[in-house]
């Protein structure tokens, strides 16, 4: 699979999702300017994704900072510059506060001798590390529980037929996806899937990167327009939806990509489940409801110039939300890395957001996929696992 | 107002909206075959517009056939041939039809004399210059039922909050338009409007052509994405959604552009009147419901290379339906130049149907606004008003 975020030593390897699909271009990124400008122009997007790559845009900004005296300073404005890049990813924040916590923790801090610098800035560089690793430990788990459910949802079926929003595959975390992740453990097991990518106007996130992804990693694959969603789901096509976000609220609201709302509304009119993949890193208890979300609003350019050639008249008025938000009375499921949340979203999402022994409850090795689908037909479906021990 | 469609003497002028809305070039077209070309590469596009652009088609087909022994399966040849441009606008094979059927009620036919065969080319070009006044006389009606609706159901609002998908405007038609009539007719009335046109992927007929007449006509006007009419009606700023047609069953099942559908769901979801446009000639009473209606398959590469660069990866599946059947109980009424229908759509789409004396109820002079609006609070949207001789 594609490697979207790495980190070569030196700097940090991102592959340009501006030139998908059709040139496959990475870019090291050197200092916070970049980083910033990266995220603002989705050369990296993706909740998760922009969450781990804004941890290294702090370590890229204050890496270069000696003076013990200067380096609370700097590290808080670069923590808040990188905090201005996109509102509404609770990730970015969440990535940006873990940071700062952990250089807070430091015996020395905020007065740190030269020595408690170099430590501070080790410690970010590991903990950004570590955010990528668990990134990834995090999306498997979340392909294990959503394939699961699939799996119950599916009982009888030769196929999975799913429709997908924007993109919240591997190239929206660092390498296996939160949506696309229970197709990827699911193929692995044997499942079947079909999968309609909603082109995702203005930025194509869908025709460009989850066709992209999808297709590179052997998952059949139909590209529609936003408009066509309907049209499938009246012939019959979607067994269900499953989309990312970037942010869920207390009560189950989930912002994501602009168009999720609509979907979510088609979905309900012909009885389709809609399904949310979130890690708990996107799961923002302090808000009661999506109301208090903030959505980024983009430029007019992206719909008028977005695609290469002007596409409305000079000076006509555009409006260009960039995310929705979907009440969770639309939401069927909410599959986290510590199991699937249901209604009442207040209760179930505070278990799943609990802290755990470890990060994650991974068990040991691949288990047999039969076995599990057994077990997801079991109650357990709002219950977490009992964490296990992390590796 | 700009005008699609016009008869120079020799050529039939179009407007080219293959270059909307950044160039206003009109081409000639002299033969049968470019005739095609432009009705199949959307050169003129809209129901109503089509039917007259078939109806010139026709001629230019013929007009340089003298010889009687062949012209009546050079005549029926070029009708077939045109038939074939686009399956689904009922407009099409109406315009088609009539003028067979003109042909076929000379008095010679079909072994005409070398003067039959001049005299029936001559009521040829005089049918389609008819067609092209009709069509202008019917959108003012319908803009006239139409802009009633719409004050009526928004008493005691300073201004009309509208929605519409693609375009049914002037440019869909010879010059009127049919979704929006109402608005142009309502807006010399001094009735207030904004709309939102969603952009209507593939092809842009929304933010290239709707957002492009509306601007040239002075309405507040704003483009969105076609994801974003979900949002924009859960924030309160639509209060109507209207659209045009290319073919309505008699059960009053819609058809219209790729993406109305949709937002014919998301209407019924937020309680949003969902309201259809149609001329009377977009009405197939043949047609028991809206899956009898041929549905246009149209090019992959619409979507994938349709803005200027690719934005698919290569030889990924991509399905491209042209439009989509909205079921009659999502369409709140339908606005014909007759009068408006509403549910059951058997008995009131058969009533705007019959023959009238003449073809529209035009009253004469351009009536107050005032007045009218009183009147359709009246009871009388159901029941066509009895139709006055025509001009």
């Amino acid at each position: 699979m594609l490697q979207t975020i790495s980190w070569t030593g030196q700097a940090v390897r991102l592959l340009d999702q501006t030139r998908l699909p059709t040139e496959t271009v990475y870019v090291d990124i050197t200092d916070e300017r970049q980083m910033w400008d990266a995220i603002k122009r989705l050369v990296v997007r993706g909740a998760p994704a922009i969450g781990v790559a804004a941890a290294f845009g702090v370590y890229l900004g204050v890496r270069n900072v000696s003076d013990p005296a200067e380096f609370p300073t700097k590290l808080k404005d670069v923590c808040d510059y990188l905090g201005t890049s996109r509102p509404t990813a609770i990730n970015l924040f969440w990535a940006i506060n873990r940071i700062q916590k952990h250089a807070a923790a430091q015996p020395d801090y905020p007065v740190p001798s030269s020595d408690g610098v170099r430590r501070i800035k080790q410690g970010i560089l590991d903990e950004a590390l570590k955010m990528l690793d668990e990134d990834n430990d995090v999306c498997r788990a979340i392909g294990r529980h959503g394939a699961k459910l699939l799996a119950e949802m599916s009982t009888g079926r030769d196929r999975i037929d799913l429709l997908t929003h924007c993109n919240a595959g591997g190239l929206a975390t660092v390498q296996y996806g939160t949506a696309l992740a229970p197709i990827y453990i699911g193929a692995k097991q044997g499942m079947k899937f079909h999968v309609f990518a909603d082109e995702t106007r203005p930025l194509l996130q869908g025709s460009r990167i989850t066709a992209y992804e999808l297709q590179q990693n052997g998952i059949p694959v139909t590209v529609i327009c936003d408009g066509m969603a309907a049209t499938v789901m009246s012939q019959g096509k979607v067994g269900a939806v499953i989309v990312g976000t970037d942010r869920v609220a207390a009560n189950g609201d989930v912002a994501n990509k602009i168009g999720t709302l609509g979907v979510a509304i088609l979905a309900k009119h012909y009885r389709i489940p809609f399904l949310v993949a979130a890690p708990t890193s996107s799961i923002d208890l302090s808000l009661a409801s999506g109301a208090q979300i903030p959505i980024e609003q983009r430029a007019a350019s992206e719909i008028s110039f977005g695609l290469g050639k002007q596409t409305t008249p000079t000076n006509v008025e555009i409006y260009n939300p960039a995310f929705d938000v979907t009440p969770s009375e639309l939401v069927s499921a909410i599959i986290t890395e510590n199991g699937v949340a249901r209604a009442p979203y207040e209760k179930s999402l505070a278990t799943m957001c609990e802290p755990r022994i470890g990060t994650i409850s991974l068990s040991p090795g691949t288990p047999a996929f039969g076995s599990e689908a057994q077990a997801a037909l079991s109650n357990e479906t709002n219950t977490p696992r009992k964490p296990a021990a992390r590796k």
